[in-house]
């Protein structure tokens, strides 16, 4: 007979009971009540449903959508536009910051036509890198991987992570830019727009690794507090960054 | 006795599996070999593992990581790498098309200094949009509640929810540029970006809605195939829309 019963209580989140049977590997728990009387079991196979919504929920959340119950065919209009309008609301927004970077720097985006012309390779690039951090890091959260005591070990791996696909892209956009690219494309115009993808990346590998554990941190869901917002930091950086080394290298 | 015993195979993949103790609420259910010989059977609990599993891979992949064996904390630095290079490699070259349109359209852009500050609010909007539509289609085709058949509700679904999200950031928009904004933001300008974005906004979730269920179709892997690409198209899309726009309004 097996003395090491596992159980759980009336109040305890369904993910915990999914993460305890699937950590022991059992097909059913106990659920006590305040009184720590047994009132009932949870079997395995009510788990697998839990799992899947909640699965489902944190994916919504990542991409800036409020949940709501029930399947996308059952979702109403109505109901839809309310789960995802307050985030495009924000982001729109917020995008805002963006665009007056872009108004600034106006004088030095007109006196080097060419660097307007890379603008949407360095956001999107960093974007990209931001979401890969992000995701991987609020998944590692969620499935009880990672935890704030983590923060060194993730920054250093994203450091590292991206300072190599940096590197990577640098070469790439390098080669890209400065031998296939148009005559006005020149050496320091090339090493301008490489070195922002480059650096703007390894900012937004970091931004993406760490934020989203401050955000556990100050118990707030790091899906759905992170995950939108981290797009909108990288652009600005990025752009930042860009007009920063335009400045310095082209003297502009 | 309950003579309506549910099997698999010992090919049966591990998500078929998972979905049918779900679907009729099973503990356990026999596998069997190519000869209908009972060889064993799958216990609910192992099959969390798989869904938990199977959702990270999903979340990874809709971000355009390779999905890796092991935790976060387990992945070396290069097989991060490894994980993340390609898609950042392939949505920087695809993001070079976007930066082609910019430059077609360099001499419009200067032409009315204003129209480049609303570029980063059009393409974060469109590209949020795109997001939210494609990962709520994705979620969907894994969890077996979307299929091809259903492509005209979600077609006629994604119209709808955009053209009302597309209002409300309309009027927002409108008001932000042409009541808030400079005196250089006439009542042509403000209708040209608040245009662009709902426009943009209504394609991006009809794209983001469809592809993943054509890649479906196509036997691809909706959350590889269509999800990192879905950003790189609106994006382009947007542009194209903003500056077809601002030349017919503008007459630029």
């Amino acid at each position: 007979m097996d003395k090491n019963i596992h159980y759980v209580y009336t109040n305890t989140d369904q993910e915990e009971v999914a993460r305890l049977l699937s950590k022991y590997d059992l097909t059913t728990i106990c659920v006590l009540n305040d009184q720590h009387c047994l009132i009932g079991i949870v079997t395995a196979d009510d788990v697998l449903d839990i799992l899947t919504e909640e699965a489902t929920e944190d994916i919504h959340k990542m991409s800036g959508i409020i949940p709501t119950d029930g399947s996308y065919l059952k979702t109403g209009t109505k109901e839809m536009v309310k789960s995802r309008i307050s985030w495009l609301l924000i982001l729109m927004i917020s995008a805002t910051f963006t665009g007056y970077i872009l108004q600034y720097f106006e004088d030095k985006l007109s006196a080097v036509a060419i660097l307007s012309a890379s603008i949407p390779i360095i956001m999107s690039t960093a974007g990209n890198a931001g979401a890969q951090s992000s995701t991987m890091v609020i998944r590692g959260i969620a499935v009880d991987d990672l935890s704030i005591n983590d923060i060194f070990i993730v920054l250093r791996k994203e450091l590292f992570v991206g300072l190599l696909c940096g590197a990577i892209l640098f070469i790439t956009n390098f080669i890209r830019l400065f031998i296939f690219g148009s005559k006005n494309t020149t050496f320091n115009i090339s090493l301008v727009v490489s070195l922002t993808i480059t650096i703007s990346l390894v900012s937004a590998n970091i931004a993406g690794g760490v934020l989203p554990l401050l955000a556990k941190k100050l118990k707030m869901d790091p899906a759905s507090a992170a995950a939108p917002l981290i797009t909108t930091i990288v652009d600005a950086t990025s752009l930042i960054i860009y007009f920063m080394l335009a400045i310095v290298i082209l003297k502009i």
